[in-house]
């Protein structure tokens, strides 16, 4: 039976981060943590002996919260907001919790873009920002990151790409997959285009406590002249090691919160109240004194990743990242000349063929030339918009262990 | 400063179900229980146990899982489904969990409606029904239900209602606000048409395991040959008494569910890994059983209920609700003669003039009188479509206790 289904989910691909994943549970012992944004501790004692006396104490875990959250959470974000320095204006009226950030992205861009809105999307770019887009019936338009330059965004090219259709400009800071984190005269230059041009500015602050070797994220609330276009969208989900607890927040003009909520109500109705808990127990001083701790293991494990992939420069160019748990290396596709066995290549061309015309760039292949060959999972840059093409995405959340694990399988494999 | 919004959102409005429920929050000592779709009961200990011990032991419980869910909850649901003798036929991969029945309408209606496509809804309908489908450019058609019938579907109207840009009929089985099971011969009926209009049929099934005094709800699940234009919507709220866990699931063929979870997907990544445990734990024989028994709780909260508003019947007529939670009585405006003060007035009028004009209808100022005169909050009949104008909704999922309590608070402040 042939179906009809509205353009906006036709036009729209699956998310191929989760299809390389499933992929990847047909080869038996593979190696997953490079291909996953997921970082591969556990939760703090401190916060599981929390989330089990709420559970035993309190008879509201079983029942809805108001649409935009418990109160009791808001203010405590709003308090963390302050406590970090990022900004002392905001209040709860602000604030609204929604089902992990993406839930925040999601009911933001609905709420905006309608058909034929374009909406300015640095490349690469995290892919729901661009498939989200679509779904709005928008149009996107990608903004080259300089990568040899570290993937500074090309802001020269960003007011030029903006027409009076424009909408929106989304921004991921720091950002994924590239592990670039804006500086403070790039964000107030973006503001003074976005506010010139009267658009809406939402930034992706998911990796917002990740940054390294001195670099520093400022975050969109921490200026205030942005304040009336701006919707900043967070996530507990890495922070506090939560991704399987879908809870972030979007932080905005109460008129715009408004609408972006109306949205997330009707998708949504609230975000867990469990997993609200868990995010409230986790500014508790000493489980976000644990949460601190786990979050050095980044340093180790980019240490680590760079050490690794540096023995792998015959393959790959990359540059280093300044946040965030990815690395977004350029492939040397001339200095490749592995023969792929008629077996594997079946395997790869089965695959291949089942991707849209589009995606079918070579650094889609050679993933899934690593997946079937190596065991090893990672991203095609080319999910990550049309910069993205001929990089791959490594993640490198995994423990130590699996990284090295990976590496060597690799470098088995590439030489 | 004013924003531009996408015309989705300022189409739609925003919960007001919710709205009543913030508004009650001002009311010092209000009774809510009769304004919330919420049982009262807490969750069982023998699934509190299972949850800590989760929480403990699995390592897994604040990592995402696969986009449509954990593969042994879907075996479980299949499994589930077979048991409960809906149909044999149900296979996991035609399901996928959601964020509660709302993400699988949701993710269903966005993936299918576009702009301009009308979707018939029986009117008095859960109002998501609605707004959802405005959120997707679509056009709801009412086709009334037959109050006088004990709210049955009028068929006539509803093959005559249904035109070339029709693209869906959304039923609600039991029904929300109505209290309505449709009878197997009336779905067949409903089956027939659709499949000759060649439209999809959502089913949203909710309170599927709440009916009374012999009626039997039949899942669209049980008739194969509604099966290739089917989405039949499910919940763990209200079934395992964990509104606030956010998960519920839907089923529909392979190439349908694909599409759908395209939406959720982009909307909420998955469902929260603890919720979706919660989901698994509660099949156990044992805990099963713990709800079953706490179903037991709606009869009697029922019979109180049909008990008490019979010494209401000088203001209100109803029909006995025949499943779910609620019962949608018609208000007797002429014998409503009660003197309102000057300051209970005002108040009324100040939050009447916050909505719509559409809304402005007396049920809406009588619930908005019963609030801040009587303490007690119900929900104007209006915001369940334009069928619902001149009754209000009474759950009575909250406990006796407070079922007790609200009518004695009416019947003090009407007579």
């Amino acid at each position: 039976m042939e179906y009809i289904f509205s353009k906006r989910t036709l036009k729209i691909n699956p998310s191929l981060i989760g299809q390389m994943s499933i992929w990847a549970n047909e080869v038996e012992g593979v190696e997953k943590s490079f291909g996953q944004g997921i970082p591969s501790e556990n939760l703090p004692d401190s916060l599981k002996v929390k989330l089990i006396e709420a559970i035993k104490e309190k008879g509201s875990i079983n029942k809805y919260t108001l649409k935009s959250g418990m109160p009791e959470l808001k203010k405590q974000i709003a308090l963390d907001i302050n406590k970090r320095k990022i900004t002392d204006d905001i209040t709860e009226k602000e604030i609204g919790l929604t089902a992990g950030c993406i839930g925040a992205l999601f009911s933001a861009i609905l709420a905006i873009v309608k058909r034929g809105d374009e909406v300015v999307i640095f490349s690469p770019a995290y892919p729901p920002h661009i498939e989200i887009v679509k779904i709005a019936e928008g149009k996107p338009v990608f903004v080259s990151l300089l990568e040899k330059e570290n993937w500074r965004p090309d802001l020269g090219k960003l007011e030029k790409s903006i027409t009076k259709k424009t909408k929106m400009l989304i921004i991921c800071n720091p950002s994924n997959p590239t592990g670039f984190v804006f500086s403070r005269e790039e964000l107030k230059e973006i503001i003074k285009i976005t506010s010139k041009k009267n658009i809406f500015l939402v930034s992706d602050e998911t990796y917002d406590f990740l940054t390294y070797e001195g670099s520093v994220h400022h975050s969109l609330l921490s200026f205030p002249e942005s304040r009336e276009r701006a919707i900043t969208c967070f996530s507990f989900s890495k922070r506090f090691f939560m991704t399987g607890f879908r809870v972030g927040f979007v932080v905005s003009r109460k008129g715009i919160l408004e609408e972006i909520l109306k949205i997330h109500d009707q998708s949504n109705i609230c975000v867990s109240t469990l997993s609200q808990y868990a995010a409230l127990f986790a500014f508790q001083p000493n489980i976000r004194k644990d949460f601190e701790d786990l979050h050095k293991n980044f340093i180790r494990k980019r240490e680590l990743t760079l050490k690794r992939i540096k023995k792998l420069s015959r393959f790959f160019e990359w540059q280093p990242p300044k946040g965030a748990y990815y690395i977004f290396p350029k492939i040397k596709f001339s200095n490749l000349q592995k023969k792929i066995s008629p077996a594997l290549e079946r395997k790869i061309e089965g695959r291949f063929r089942k991707i849209k015309k589009e995606l079918q760039t070579p650094d889609f292949k050679f993933c899934l030339e690593l997946l079937f060959g190596a065991k090893v999972l990672t991203i095609p840059g080319i999910i990550f918009g049309p910069h993205g093409k001929g990089h791959i995405r490594i993640s490198f959340g995994g423990s130590i262990e699996k990284i090295n694990e990976s590496f060597d399988r690799i470098e088995r494999y590439l030489k």
